[in-house]
């Protein structure tokens, strides 16, 4: 085995888009001054800040920067969207499904033992959310939809997403934490009232994140104190990082198409790969094409256990994600395997293969030979 | 005049301590995998995070870094620590003064709306809290106390601060946000049960804080979702960022004396060019010394508008602050001045110079005609 490791754990992390770390290399070298500053230096920050507000816009097709708040990661964003939204509403209903991340999860929890009446939208056995006899409530409520699924890769239909917030007069979440860049994304197209976003899921740095809230959205701030960000969020904008999400946002509204076509030659070699080298391997969600975000697989290998199989996995140089990709406290059973009616045996083995962009296709290859040679090392250890 | 500028805004934000940016540099060349992660990858960037951790512990003397947890800055820290003890106590009092950072304020007022009851700590003129005859409540309480004043320079009694908790049977909150490594901080042997931390404020990066949490101390999670930081913050680390945070920490370990002789020097510098140039300024808070930081000087001008003498020193080479440092809905009027008794013309006519530990001695004097000139030009731009 070539001893050049292939990491596939992108969705947990990877490496900066190129552009976004050449332009934080520079920056890190000059002053980090506040944007709340009236000095120049604090205008050059300022400057920085709303470029990177309006490349976020763009990216995620919004008319004005003005409804983009930077937060300090996709957890914060979900969190300040959902219990922001709460605060304002007072009472009323939340819509999400069982196999939402930990992050909407939470958010959800909290708000049901806070008095909201909390509505489960059932999903079919690829995890796409089935809109269709859903109990509906009264009152005030939020939707909430995912862009795409953070282990199962599912790509949710967000028109129907939609189509139900109307019917039910609710607003509308879109958790983009997962998906956004790999899935195009158009928020006032689709008539969202609250999006969140993770800038590490797309080449952007650790630490960034953005939230955007359609303007006249029942919402109050979550993070208070200073007046940064309009009032919306407090606390000294981390602007060098903000300016690399802004970048990443611009590479990603520039040459997104040939990301993900990329990306998606990438994810069908690795998965015919393994498909045609271990014959047991099942891939859940739906199959690679539309429906599926072109930077994640999850096969299950039955009767290995993931974390057994991905530390093997690791020793033959693959570094993937056994288990779910979110830590969760079921950790050790992917909650969305059981939501998607998969068996317990089959979420036990679940490795998730995340790729970035820089994934090569000519390595896939390589990778399906080691996911070969760890199973069937683990299964010899096992049977000896 | 000299075209070279001088920036005396540090607290807003400043230069990356040489080492943190040197390691930075080095790091966001590679991967930016999850500590989450089983793999190589993830084990090295878990390395980092701990490592992070054990230096944060070692700069605020705390002997276990397990109660350490890293936040997306101060004002997360501050928030987290608040009302996550407010959480966990359901109902009590909180003890704060009026001229608290707006971070600690909001958490105050919002403790307040939701059934706490909030007892204020009077100041003396130089902005110390005083503590003998506070109103004291009974049940479970909350003892907020600054290490160092934003606005004031002010640095606290912290003993006092401990003796006032132990009297109560509250528990301590020392918002070192402002003042961590200008001020000695032992957080145990003060014995605080609370410690908040901002990266950005002691030469590491923005967009990272801490918080020190003593082991029992009543207190709840405030940002959910995913396990991370041992189910007490949720969201991906910003491993770069920390890392980056640890270095700060490490470098004021080792030379936080230096560094503050070095500022100290040329703080007084500072003060007495100002003093000797403008006979009206006015200096605000604690003369140079012990109870004051190193870092800060607050000047009064009176009879001209602080926002106006900022842009003019920004046009003759000093970056400075302008009214308070902290962004709130008083900008113009920093509530500290009312607190401490000063004239509204005064706090009208506050100039923060903050200094950094870069910040030249032999500039002060240049720093000080700078400020000569721009009141100069100021006062005739006035009165003609």
């Amino acid at each position: 085995m070539s001893e050049e490791r292939i990491y596939l754990d992108h969705a947990a992390g990877g490496w900066l888009l190129p552009r976004v770390q050449k332009e934080l290399l520079n920056f890190l070298g000059e002053i980090q001054a506040s944007p709340t500053g009236g000095h120049r230096e604090g205008r050059e920050a300022r400057e920085q800040l709303e470029m990177a507000r309006r490349r976020v816009a763009d990216f995620i097709g919004a008319k004005s920067s003005e409804n983009v708040i930077f937060t300090s990661g996709g957890t914060e964003a979900v969190q300040s969207a959902m219990r922001g939204w709460g605060a304002s509403a007072g009472k009323g209903a939340i819509y999400a499904s069982e196999i939402e991340h930990p992050a909407v999860e939470s958010a959800v929890r909290r708000l049901g033992t806070s008095g909201f009446r909390v509505a489960r939208v059932p999903v079919d056995g690829q995890g796409r959310l089935q809109w269709d006899g859903v109990r509906t409530e009264p009152g005030a409520s939020l939707v909430c939809v995912h862009l795409a699924h953070h282990d199962l890769g599912t790509v949710q239909n967000l028109d129907e997403a939609k189509q139900f917030a109307e019917r039910v007069g609710g607003k509308l979440l879109v958790d983009a934490t997962h998906g956004a860049g790999w899935v195009p994304l158009a928020v006032e197209k689709v008539g969202a009232d609250l999006v969140a976003l993770a800038g590490h899921r797309f080449g952007g740095p650790k630490g960034t994140g953005a939230l955007w809230i359609k303007g006249g959205t029942p919402w109050l701030p979550w993070l208070e104190g200073g007046r940064q960000e309009g009032d919306r969020r407090a606390g000294t904008e981390n602007v060098p990082a903000i300016m690399g999400l802004g970048v990443a946002a611009e590479e990603w509204s520039k040459s997104g198409g040939k990301f993900r076509n990329r990306t998606r030659k990438a994810q069908q070699a690795l998965a015919d790969g393994i498909r045609e080298k271990i014959s047991f391997a099942r891939l859940h969600g739906p199959e690679v094409g539309d429906w599926r975000s072109p930077a994640h697989l999850g096969f299950s290998f039955v009767g290995l256990e993931a974390e057994s199989l991905a530390l093997i996995l690791d020793r033959v140089g693959l570094a993937v994600r056994g288990g779910s990709g979110c830590v969760t406290r079921e950790m050790r059973n992917p909650p969305a395997m059981k939501g998607i009616g998969a068996r317990a045996e089959e979420a036990r083995s679940l490795i998730l293969f995340t790729l970035g962009t820089e994934t090569e296709v000519e390595k896939m290859s390589l990778a399906s030979d080691r996911v070969k040679e760890a199973v069937a090392r683990l299964t010899k250890a096992l049977s000896s």
